[in-house]
């Protein structure tokens, strides 16, 4: 089995705020990242799939491919944008990293599994808001 | 001479807007940075001081002082802050980095030369926006 | 499932010595990291959770409390000391890469587990002797 | 389980080509990475060995001797080469990422499992064509 | 005195010999970068203006123009090329990084300083050629 | 002019002490720094040359036989040692940065003067005792 991953970058505005809650409790739970004016990250993002090369290509996925497939998906809908105000597919969602990297992953899901080798997965979306601060979706990575 | 140099961070949302202009002008300048709902970045921001080394510690300046004067006058101000709407010093400022390292410059120069050894000076401010987009103030290093 | 990781780093001296061996058995063992006057790293450690987010904040864990969790557990006792020396909890053990990752993910997992969503697990923990040297404890990653 | 990694670099040159394709199917596939006069990368190549620290050294695998199996087997053939046309181990490969570390692989397990602890095995090669692009074997992490 | 500076990246093969001097000279003062099949590199270039910010935009030059420039005049003639064969404005240049640098400012200059707020100079070129090597081309900074 | 650079490692053990000074302004003076059983670092140093390049190699300096320069006079004595105790050129020095890059530029100036083209300079020295805190000895990038 062999992990094929693209990184790439945007840069965004947001703020975490739960609107269903009081404004002492979403002060209380997020404390800087609630301040009301906004804050945002250089966001780096990396798309991992796993499957085996194509025989004839080589390639478990055309990176070239991946990379338009993100740009088209992630990038540009968020980049320079404000992911709480602009963005469709993050309506009615909190922008903590665990939130984001779900939805990414299943914004991204179809288009490259229709992209790479046959049985090919998108195995994991791992965003970094920071360089200190990570979260990675992966459905495949566990046995307890 | 010595160069010291201390390197820090600090996260922020921003757009890029004339106030005195056209929204046409605006968007034809700015691009993207202009999209009004703000967008963001991890700023990484590098102070550095020049001079002799004190005799009696072996210190141009005391780097735990410099890391104290960053935070006080610029990282407690602009982290996870809006620094077109919510820092005093910013005030009627177009937040673009050549701006900001420049007004960074002002904010840091006075405490920054009390706290170092007799004679040493504030050499630069640099600010990366992203690690691909950096700007600098440095009133000494030029000849032509 | 979620993995959500925090980065921070410490710096601190050490030197690798089995003092139930001869000295020349150590000299062969472990070279140059064996020599009596100690060297140092700047250790960067990377600890990971895994988890579903908590549905009212979209955390698995609030990486302010996991950064509190890994200065008290981690940091403040090994900062700027010496790992053979000065470390109550690494008494007897070889600092080795490989033996500190153990000993540091047994220190964090209670609290962190406590910090969590409901059902996350303390993943991993990752440590970088230098950025070529890494090692990395997890009890759950593996299916041979 | 420990993981233990070893990272270091090579710099070659390459193209991607598949001589049993047409000309126009090799520039379709590949595009740039077909040019035919080559272009070349810093590699970066990350070895994995996973297993249970040594009772007496502490040691998984001694990172010395790793670095010293990994620069054998895999850079002293490839640096400042072609791969296309200068490594005996690659000759009839396609030198994509996915198909370098598969072969890399193989190039290092016989050696790394004999220099590491008992029960050990060498767990994945990762392979940074650049620090966008990049792949990775490991045939133990998968669950689906 | 403000310094903007923006970084992007190529990939391309060469190899270092001087074809006026014999084959032994050639191997004995080159070594393995004289090697007859190429190597390569990942590039990275950084390219620094130096000015006083425009009154009206905050911008010693846009760097979405100077991001252009860089693109038309270095990074689509040499990306995924042979420094040695495919580029027109480096014929009959031993591609060391020192004589690239130089040939770059020479190629950026005009158009820079075209682009840039009134006064402005192109300041620098610098070239990585690993994060080890790097060479940089500045005809300003220079005090005896 | 142009300028090269090398950049290498080593790690090392230190501490910060004044031994002309009580142990209470030592304590309050350095802080962690001053801790009795030392701590440590992953120096990375930057040594860059500025000269013309010569024109039948087309190099200001070979950066191999930089890279060896730097190995025999710097890397050598200090790696994985005691700045402190083990290294006779810092007999009697407080190892603060700013102190080491001054020493460490001493210690290289005439060998790499000797290997460079005909008129260069050693033109600084730069080390980074972490990737926040660095120092760097420059004789002539000055002008107020």
């Amino acid at each position: 089995m062999i992990f094929v991953t693209r990184r790439t970058h945007f840069n965004a505005a947001h703020r975490l705020n739960n609107p269903s809650k009081s404004e002492e409790w979403n002060q209380e739970t997020y404390g800087k990242c609630n301040y009301p004016n906004w804050h945002g990250h250089n966001y780096i993002i990396e798309v991992t799939v796993a499957g085996e090369p194509d025989q004839e290509t080589g390639y478990v996925i055309d990176l070239g491919k991946l990379k338009k497939i993100i740009k088209e998906r992630i990038t540009d809908p968020c980049d320079h944008r404000n992911l709480n105000l602009d963005v469709p597919f993050l309506e009615g969602i909190i922008p903590t990293s665990e939130n984001l990297v779900k939805v990414f992953y299943e914004q991204l899901k179809q288009d490259v599994e229709q992209s790479a080798s046959k049985g090919s997965v998108l195995y994991s979306v791992k965003l970094f808001e920071t360089e200190r601060n990570v979260a990675e979706y992966c459905p495949y990575r566990w046995t307890k």
